[in-house]
C-alpha cells in the first residue's frame, strides 16, 4: 500500500509517515572571487543539468559602496542577467521586513525555483536575512554565500541557521537552510573596519576555547598582528601562516560541530559557549554592541563561572581574560544587571526545552555542560567581570568610534 | 577529522558537508476528541520522556464560537494549563501578520521548544499559519492538527507545507513542516457550513481523478447524498460506509503522494492537477471563491484540455464535468479571462522550476504529466467551459449564500 504504515481498526486507521531527507552544501575558501576571468562565482550552485545564466543579488550597502562597481563588471564579463537589491544589513534591521524586502526583489526579478540561486554579498547580518527570505521562498530556493565580514565567514555564514529578530528577541524566527555554496575570499577583509574584525574574532575565540586548544595559543600570541595585518596573508610578516591557521582551524571546528547536529535535534552544543547570556545582552544593548562583542561579555563571565566552579584554574580565566582584551573585545557592559541576566538565562532555558545546558570551559580547549548555575553565582561573577566604579567609558567610546 | 569531507589544496581548501533527517508524523481518525474523559487530544505529540502538560491553543474564531466552551472543558478535565489564542482565519487573512499573530502568542505564553505542541483548531487557513509559525518559532517547534473542515481533513491538515500568501501570490512564503500528529474526528462536519464541505470535495475528487477511480464512483453515486448527511456516518442511511470509504480513500491516496516527496524534489507532482491554474483565479477571485471553488474551476479546465489532446473520452469528460456540478462546484469564473491564466501559468512553470509539468488526466483515475500546452489550447478549453453569455449569474449567487 504505497510504502505507508497504516495501523488500527478498520473505522480508525492511523498512517505513519516517514521520510528522510539529505543536505549538503559545500564551504570552498577561493581567492579573488572578482576577477572576471574567474567563473568560480557566476557558477556556485548553479545547476548541472540545467544551468541558468540569470542572478538576483542581495548586496550590503557598504558593500555596494565599496565593491559595487567591481561586482558588476564581473557579472557583465561572465556574461550573467542579473538585478542587485541593495539591502541595509544591519542588528536593528535583521526584521521580517529586510525579509519581505528580499522576497519582492526575487518576485520582481522572476527568480526560478530550483536553478536560479540568490547570491547573497555581504555579512552575517545580511546571510541569515537572505537565508531566511530564499527559504521560505516557494518553500525553499537555493542561495549562495559570499561573506565580506570574518564573523560571516567563520560563523554565520557556513551553518545552516537563518533568522530574524522578533520583539526584542535575538533570532526568534528562522529556518535551517545552509546555502548550496559559500565562497570565502579574505581578501573582503582589507576593507572591513577593524571593529568588525575583532568581531569575527570572538567566534573564533569561543570555538577555540571549547575544543581547539592550538587555535587558542595562535590567537594568543598572533592575535593583535592579525588585527594590525586585516588577515591579509600576502602582506603578513609570516607569509600569511597565522591567518591560514586561523580560518582553516576555525572553520572546520565549525562545521565539525554543525554537520552531525544540523537541525539541532541536541541541544547541548558546545559552540553554544558565550551564546547563554548573550542574546538579552545584545538585544538590549543594540545598537552599542555588535553580536561578537556581546559574545565577549558572555565569555567573560563564564570563563568566571567556569573559574568559580574549579573547571578552570585562575592562570587560564587570566589568559583567557587576556586575550579577549587583546583582540579589543568588551569583557563587561553597563546593561549586565543580575535581573537582566536571570531574564536572559530563563529564556535561553526555554530555548534548550527546559534545562540550562550551559557549556563551560574545563581547561582551555575544552567544555562541559552544566545545568545547576545559580543566579547567586551569576551575580557572584557579573561583579568580578564589573569594573570598578562602572562603565568603562573611554573602552566604549573607543570601540563604537574604532 | 569529524567525518567531514575536507579536499583542494592546503591554502583554499574546500569542505563538503552532509547530513540526512527523518522526518516522522502521524494521521488517525480518531472519534470525539473533546470527550473530557479521553485523553488522545491532551497527549498527543507530546514528549515521551519529559511531558508537559501545557498547552497553547490557536482555534479559529468560528469554531471557538461553536466548541469554545467544549474545548475549555475538555482542557480543564484533562488537568492542562492552557491558553487560548483565537484566530479570524480565512484566506485574506493568511498573511506573515497572521503568522506574527501566532508567534506573539507563544511568545507571551513561553513556549518550550520541543515539548509544548500548539494545537492547531480549524481549517486548512489556520493550519498553514500556525504550521509556519512554529516552524519559524525558535527555528522549529512541534504542533498538532485538529483540522474541523473537510478540506482540512484530507489535504491541508495532513501534508507537510505551511504557507501564507504575499502580494496577491498563493502561498508564495512558506516551508515544509508537518504536525507531530493530525487528529481527524469527522463529528466537526456536522457544523461545519455546507459550502466548505463541497469545498473539501474538490480536493477528494483530486486525489481520485489522478490515481483513484473506485473514488470516483464513490463521489458520482453518492456525492450528494454525502453533502446531505454532512458525512456523518451515524446519520447514514448506509451506515457510513460511503463516508468512511471517502474517508480512508482520500487520506491514503494524498499521502502515498506525499511519503515519497515530501520535500518537493520531484516537481512533476499528479496531486499537483487542478492546482495550474487555480492560484491566480484564487487569488484574483477573492473573496468570491474558496480554494476548493477555484480548483474545480482549473479541473474542469484541465478536464476540457484533456479531452482536447485526446487523453480522455467525451463520456468521461461529461462525467467528470457533471461530478463537479453534483458537489455543487463551479467549473468557471468570471475571472477566467485568457490574460489571467496565460499569466497563471507562466508563474505556475516558474514554479515548477521552467517547466509546465502540467498533469492531465488519462482516463479517469490515470493522470500524466504535458510540458507543451499552447495558449490557444488554453483558450479553446476556456471557451468551452465558459457559459453562454458569460457568468452564470444565479449558481455564483447561490454558491456564496450557501
Amino acid at each position: 500500500m504505497d510504502g505507508l504504515h497504516v495501523t488500527g481498526p478498520q473505522a480508525s486507521p492511523h498512517w505513519r509517515i516517514s521520510a528522510s531527507r539529505t543536505v549538503s552544501y559545500e564551504v570552498r575558501l577561493s581567492t579573488d572571487l572578482l576577477d572576471p576571468s574567474d567563473d568560480t562565482l557566476a557558477d556556485a550552485g548553479a545547476d548541472p543539468v540545467a544551468p541558468s545564466r540569470r542572478r538576483l543579488l542581495v548586496v550590503d550597502a557598504r558593500v555596494n559602496t565599496l565593491f559595487g562597481d567591481r561586482i558588476r563588471d564581473y557579472m557583465d564579463a561572465q556574461a550573467m542577467t542579473y538585478e542587485i537589491c541593495v539591502l541595509d544589513a544591519d542588528e536593528r534591521g535583521k526584521t521580517m521586513d529586510a525579509v519581505f524586502q528580499v522576497v519582492a526583489a526575487m518576485d520582481a526579478f522572476g527568480v526560478s525555483r530550483r536553478r536560479e540561486p540568490v547570491l547573497a554579498i555581504g555579512g552575517g547580518v545580511l546571510s541569515d536575512i537572505v537565508g531566511l527570505a530564499t527559504s521560505l521562498y516557494r518553500r525553499t530556493t537555493p542561495y549562495v554565500r559570499v561573506p565580506t565580514t570574518l564573523i560571516g565567514m567563520v560563523d554565520a555564514g557556513i551553518g545552516a541557521k537563518t533568522g530574524v529578530n522578533f520583539h526584542q528577541h535575538k533570532n526568534r524566527l528562522g529556518t535551517y537552510h545552509p546555502s548550496a555554496v559559500t565562497l570565502i575570499d579574505a581578501t573582503f577583509l582589507r576593507t572591513l573596519p577593524v571593529r568588525h574584525l575583532r568581531n569575527g574574532l570572538a567566534e573564533v575565540l569561543k570555538i577555540a576555547l571549547v575544543k581547539d586548544a592550538p587555535l587558542f595559543d595562535v590567537l594568543e600570541r598572533h592575535g593583535t598582528r592579525l588585527i594590525a595585518e586585516r588577515m591579509q596573508t600576502h602582506d603578513s610578516a609570516d607569509r600569511g601562516a597565522a591567518t591560514l591557521a586561523v580560518m582553516r582551524h576555525a572553520i572546520h571546528d565549525m562545521l565539525g560541530e554543525l554537520q552531525p547536529n544540523l537541525w539541532e535535534h541536541r541541544l547541548d552544543r558546545i559552540a553554544d559557549f558565550g551564546h547563554t547570556f548573550s542574546p538579552a545582552i545584545e538585544m538590549h544593548a543594540l545598537p552599542d554592541l555588535l553580536h561578537g562583542e556581546a559574545v565577549a561579555v558572555d565569555m567573560a563571565l563564564s570563563t568566571e563561572l567556569a573559574h568559580h566552579r574549579g573547571l578552570l584554574s585562575a592562570a587560564d580565566r587570566d589568559r583567557i581574560h587576556r586575550v579577549i582584551t587583546d583582540l579589543g573585545l568588551p569583557t563587561w557592559h553597563p546593561v549586565c544587571s543580575p535581573g537582566l541576566l536571570a531574564e536572559g538565562l530563563a529564556d535561553t532555558i526555554r530555548h534548550r526545552d527546559g534545562r540550562q545546558r550551559v557549556p563551560l570551559t574545563v581547561g582551555i580547549g575544552r567544555a562541559r555542560f552544566v545545568d545547576d548555575l545559580t543566579l547567586a553565582e551569576i551575580d557572584e561573577a557579573l561583579a568580578t567581570c564589573q569594573p570598578p566604579g562602572g562603565a568603562p567609558a573611554g573602552r566604549l567610546a573607543r570601540m563604537v568610534g574604532a
